[in-house]
């Protein structure tokens, strides 16, 4: 019912995710409000994007280089591997400012439901870099769900042999309410208990 | 901390209503996964949609032709005009199917609080339609609000002089429940009250 183009614009908004028929229909009218311009600086940014995007060959992380700014960044501790699913962890985590070490990025999780197993994940790459890098500790930076445990231990056993390896700590999150908290938290909570400093 | 071309896209997607940071980052990363034709399909249609896509020169509807498909559309009644605030709203009588009339679209309604008085609108060309056009009726399909019902009145005083003007009813939605419907929609439904065939 809307003129070709602007119904073409929403139907390509629509196969984004979270994106339904209103909210499409929504951002097409605001986009044609806006000025030239903006329109095509949208439209750039996109084909930018994915054409100049790629992946990190050291870690994975997304990169806009064949090696990353992480991986480049000498003042980084070359010891320290933290891995991750996604690229969007390598963010939360740089956001603390509290890590200052490397990254691994392994691309999703293993999940045999889904048909992910390791070979389809970076897992070779990072035992291969714990071979012939001088790595101390490996951090496994992983979402504890049945796929991030399974994940886990998976990369634990292949990396044990030549390396220390660390998991981060799960339990309560600040500001969290004890009588609130789910029984699988409250369990790893009393799990991870350490000695009161 | 992204990529240089990502962090762009994310920067741009934020522009858009009601996509926060978070949205934009899970939009930008989910464009990166797109096959590239894909990509550059939603970029071309952004840039098409914004160069092809005006304001049908009769009714101001939304349009890719200097006058819209509505307006062009022989079989549909020219004696009746719907005036409504935005193009969306076409779309929404539209889908009804029950209106076969023709449309007048006035781009926003009168807002002295916005600085939106009525030369911002396209009441004087309704004005020169109703004077030039042979209308029966003009059919006031403008939301109940205050700055609804001043544009409601304005037109009215207008256009009365040389047609016949009507306004859509109000009143408890389909479904609706009297018990929680809130007292101006009761009072807007008790007014319209008619005779029980």
């Amino acid at each position: 019912m809307y003129a070709r183009p602007l119904a073409k614009l929403i139907e390509e908004l629509q196969r984004l995710p979270g994106i339904g028929p209103k909210t499409a229909q929504r951002l097409a009218l605001h986009i044609l409000k806006r000025p030239e311009t903006e329109v095509r600086a949208l439209a750039q940014a996109l084909t930018d994007a994915k054409q100049q995007v790629g992946l990190c060959s050291v870690c994975f992380h997304l990169s806009a280089d064949p090696v990353c700014d992480i991986c480049r960044d000498n003042r980084r501790d070359n010891r320290t591997l933290c891995v991750v699913s996604d690229s969007r962890d390598v963010i939360a985590i740089e956001k603390t400012r509290e890590f200052k070490g490397k990254y691994h990025v392994l691309g999703g999780l293993i999940s045999p439901m889904d048909g992910i197993g390791p070979e389809q994940l970076t897992i070779g790459q990072l035992v291969h870099r714990v071979n012939k890098e001088s790595i101390d500790e490996v951090i496994l930076a992983i979402s504890p769900s049945i796929e991030g445990d399974t994940t886990t231990l998976y990369i634990g056993q292949l990396v044990k042999p030549f390396t220390r390896v660390t998991r981060i700590a799960f339990g309560l999150p600040m500001g969290g309410d004890l009588e609130y908290a789910d029984e699988v938290t409250l369990a790893r909570a009393l799990e991870g208990r350490r000695e009161l400093e």
